[in-house]
């Protein structure tokens, strides 16, 4: 995989990552595809609104249709009609998120799926096979996310299950004929709460493994903004300047414009999608409520500003009809436009780094959103 | 409106009709555009698939965004995005078949709304009003259109207030400067239940009014398929062979090679789009359920014969999987390969009619479909 620093402004940093299946620039949004579709919209349309890269996840593929039938119809890009790149999660936040019972041992999770009840049990070998199976351009390490609050001697003795289990992520990697074959990268994964000693360690072990980019997790799982700010103006600095940094799950637009300042690269969210769906729309004027009475004569674009299929097309009289009808269309039209407010915000803030801009922009932006 | 026979074989034809935003090869399917979107597909995606005509339901888009709005946002055309030909029904079905209690008069009909409950009234010169506020190319006559089975003397009764709605529409379109202005056709529709003489009569008052297009109604509304057969074949020779011929409703293909040999012209049904969305699909073998086990992890074409953007792109194990996950993308992709199996289905029909084989179309589709 290869990665190139191309512009920075203070720690804020513009890249070019390279996967066997293009390049990415970044910083980058990753829309989630988690059953192996982006909610309500097409691959054609995620192309053409300029996604580069998009998040699959391995729990909820693994349980259906399962890696191997995925695996059996020619993997995951062929699966989802997507040739770009994807990547995959390790399993391992679902599990602590969705499944209705779990039990932690050292090899891994025993837990109860949130489908149908039946028990399973994923460990780092059994993460690392199904990401093969799957065939994504980039795989995350198995990990456990401690929840928030938890105490320090909780939040130590998951973070040395996460550095052990890392560990074999990285033995499977090396020796993986499937693996290797398909030239899969491998990300470890920052835990340890909000402890910043355990951070620290954490992140000191991963180094010494050797990966091929770096992904801070556990943020965002309930603790205060100010809490979570912190975090990442305290981890970033500590993961390797070479390599890409991927802050786990975080999407809204304010906390992103803290994260690309502190440093980091790669971003995923359903924030774009699920607003989208439920009629929250962002705009160059803030986020709006399609429902508003006082769009039904409104012959207006959405945002006069956007540049999307739907502010090319449609009114926001007719999408404000739609979403009050409950049409399908109404969700697709929507996620077309946030996601396409996404790639413009992101491809804006990449232009101000390159331009020294970034703080004007940063400003600009939390005024607004 | 123009309309040219082009080629016969019987009684069916392939006629051409032209209205002011295009032509319009026949016989042609209408997809449902009920509240102003095709359920689950773009205007653009049913360019793609080759329709030239979609129907609109004028109770619908009267109760819910309102007539007004539609007119002050620039009409249906633009309020959709769809520049070639719609039609619009009357409301008379749907005031029969959705609302909660129904008042028939001398000049219209009470109704609750099925959404909210409150009072409307609908009559011959309301239902042209609101027609010409959406400016539909053509609009339909306001009827009354009897439950199956109905008394000789409830059918008489109907029939008398039809015809003389009819006559009071066909008086409108006369006189309405906005309806001359959006240069609107005006078809009339055939009621009298499942008595022949009513129907009889009831053509022949139409006929004397003169209309731009003829339509029987008050088929398929719960009558043996032998019985609407019959009426089918009954009806078509009695309406005038220069203009276009509709059959409300239907789109059962088994029904439509019928009523095309009979002679009839245009159809509309939600069939093919709410099949689509159930995951009962249409295809050159027949029909087939999505949800079969044995498509788990079958990486063929859901109709190795079609063309549609989705056969195009997915495997059947990818739309099973979908559809079982309640992807809103699984609607959409039937949707789509639905309706273009209809489109292609049509212009088969047409080519066999030109050529003198629609016997043998017919025979065949009958066995598969």
């Amino acid at each position: 995989m290869r990665f190139n620093i191309i512009a920075k402004y203070g720690d804020a940093r513009v890249c070019l990552l390279g996967t066997r299946r293009g390049s990415i620039k970044t910083p980058t949004f990753m829309p989630v595809a988690t059953l192996g579709t982006v909610k309500a919209v097409s691959t054609d349309e995620l192309k053409e609104m300029g996604a580069e890269i998009l998040l699959c996840n391995t729990y909820h593929l693994y349980l259906r249709p399962g890696a191997d039938t995925i695996a059996s119809l020619g993997g995951i890009h062929k699966f989802i009609n997507w040739d770009r790149t994807i990547l995959t999660d390790s399993g391992g936040f679902q599990v602590y998120s969705l499944s209705a019972l779990r039990k932690v041992e050292e090899g891994g999770v025993h837990f109860k799926s949130h489908l149908d009840g039946s028990m399973h049990f994923i460990g780092p070998k059994e993460a690392m096979a199904i990401q093969s199976l799957l065939g994504s351009d980039i795989a995350m390490v198995f990990d456990e996310c401690p929840p928030y609050p938890s105490s320090y001697e909780y939040a130590e003795q998951s973070l040395r299950l996460t550095t052990k289990w890392a560990a074999q992520c990285k033995e499977v990697s090396k020796k993986s004929q499937d693996f290797l074959e398909q030239r899969q990268a491998l990300f470890g994964i920052s835990q340890g709460s909000v402890f910043k000693d355990l951070r620290e360690r954490g992140i000191e072990e991963l180094i010494g493994m050797g990966f091929d980019g770096y992904a801070v997790g556990g943020v965002s799982v309930g603790e205060p903004k100010e809490l979570m700010h912190e975090l990442i103006y305290f981890t970033a600095p500590l993961l390797p300047a070479d390599k890409p940094r991927y802050l786990l799950g975080i999407g809204d637009p304010r906390d992103v414009l803290i994260a690309v300042e502190a440093g980091f690269d790669m971003f995923d969210c359903v924030m774009p999608t699920r607003n989208a769906r439920n009629g929250t729309l962002f705009t160059s004027r803030g986020r709006i409520s399609i429902k508003r009475t006082e769009f039904k004569s409104d012959s207006a674009p959405l945002d006069p500003a956007c540049d999307c299929y739907t502010c090319r097309h449609y009114s926001r009289g007719y999408l404000r009809h739609i979403f009050l009808s409950k049409e399908i269309l109404s969700m697709r039209l929507n996620t077309i436009h946030n996601l396409r407010f996404y790639f413009n915000f992101f491809r804006n803030m990449r232009k101000s780094i390159v331009e020294s801009t970034f703080s004007e922009f940063k400003k600009q932006w939390e005024s607004i959103l």
